[in-house]
């Protein structure tokens, strides 16, 4: 998050939405966004949704996702929304679509497929998003829990 | 590729390895690779596997890839190996596993499904990976072709 | 198509939905349809709609896709909606979701990301959904092109 | 299973193979083999392969899997191998490679990886393949814990 710096500008119980203004290390020989920016952005905004419907002492992790790039990432922000399509105990399907802002025109560049593991109390070891409470503490109105 | 500080320490025809030392920014809270680092690592690596099975005036882009990510990205260096499974006309369908080395161990932290695009001649304006030729040119005994 | 019984009851540039009827062959030993089937009929709602953008003497294949399985697919009928999000030259790339059906109430139970291909003339040997052309003509105000 | 015809023609702690013979209804009008037979036949080989690793009054469920389907599946006979990648608690993730033999001779059709869930006791209600304990018995040398 810090290293792509983006910022979280909805959080909602099963959405959320990231942006990632542009910058030189973010692109390719282009200009483009670099595709593993997008899949970035669009992997921690599922993370986001997913969490919103997690218990309060649990983690995140990423089990694995799908990405289709479907076009280049040409603007000067990348946005990506998630929501959670099906929210099991343990398993959170989400989906998100990344977008490049080019003034007011959005372009639709990335469509992810995802599935978030809920861990319970500490992480197993694996790739644990925490610090999130506090991160969500900053969204005005949140949490809705 | 230069963000991530990845080197090509194999290619031969349907084959890429790829290596990046650990470094502060490619990492999260923990000290472990982002995902989206492994994920870019693998990404490319499959793409030099595809490349190397397609014609000298192409490009080749990432139409989709799928990862499943195994265990914490836990190591000195990430190491990405990919292979081409089919190689069609157009589409060159690519497997990687990515691996976190500790000293002489290694340890299995990612699996990624692909499908690669061969460009005929210049982009179609989606992502381009281009100089890669260049590249290609600085590993002894390539091209293959 | 035959074997699931699968008639196609909308169809639209870029969209397309399928209804399959419970069948004892289609479902297994809790009586929901088999999770086979529904990937069946979200792959082929994804060819119809990708079929729908493509030029008259094509046929279409699936590259790959990737399914999420969400609920189990528990009612009289099984409906797979389809459209694309992306329609590339060669590459369409398409999202269904799969609902079963009992009375009024749908439930969701598999959501759908897929990479379908576009060949022109004759197949280029690979698995081709031909004769669409003759199933669409079925279909009243279609084709739209 | 009972539907495609299949038999399981080996099972050991992380693997499986299926094979399903040519019969007219696993086709469609060239006389492959239906992708929806190969999905169906790679997604059942990795629930086995990962039942094998899994306590013993547990049930097996797909969350999803993503295929690439790579060549027609021509032949008298479809192959399914699957093994597990990494076995968590919870969650396992295995691969599975699709071939068609005719004669001696087998050609790659598919690949697949893929995501198991284990559930302990009694299913949730999601898609259950329950039975599986007494199919296994039925292995020589089948179980293996």
């Amino acid at each position: 998050m810090k290293h792509l710096g983006a910022r979280l500008t909805e959080l909602k119980p099963g959405v959320a939405e990231l942006r990632a203004h542009h910058r030189e290390e973010l692109t390719q020989q282009h200009g483009y966004f670099h595709a593993g920016v997008s899949a970035s952005l669009a992997d921690v905004a599922c993370g986001y949704a997913a969490y919103t419907l997690m218990p309060e002492n649990s983690s995140v992790l990423t089990v694995e996702y799908k990405i289709n790039l479907i076009a280049p990432a040409d603007g000067e922000e990348l946005i990506a929304r998630a929501r959670v399509v099906r929210s099991g105990r343990t398993l959170k399907i989400c989906t998100a679509d990344v977008y490049a802002r080019k003034g007011q025109a959005e372009t639709h560049c990335a469509t992810m497929l995802a599935t978030m593991m809920c861990l319970a109390g500490k992480s197993d070891g694996m790739r644990q998003i925490d610090c999130w409470r506090t991160a969500l503490g900053a969204i005005p109105g949140f949490p809705a829990e």
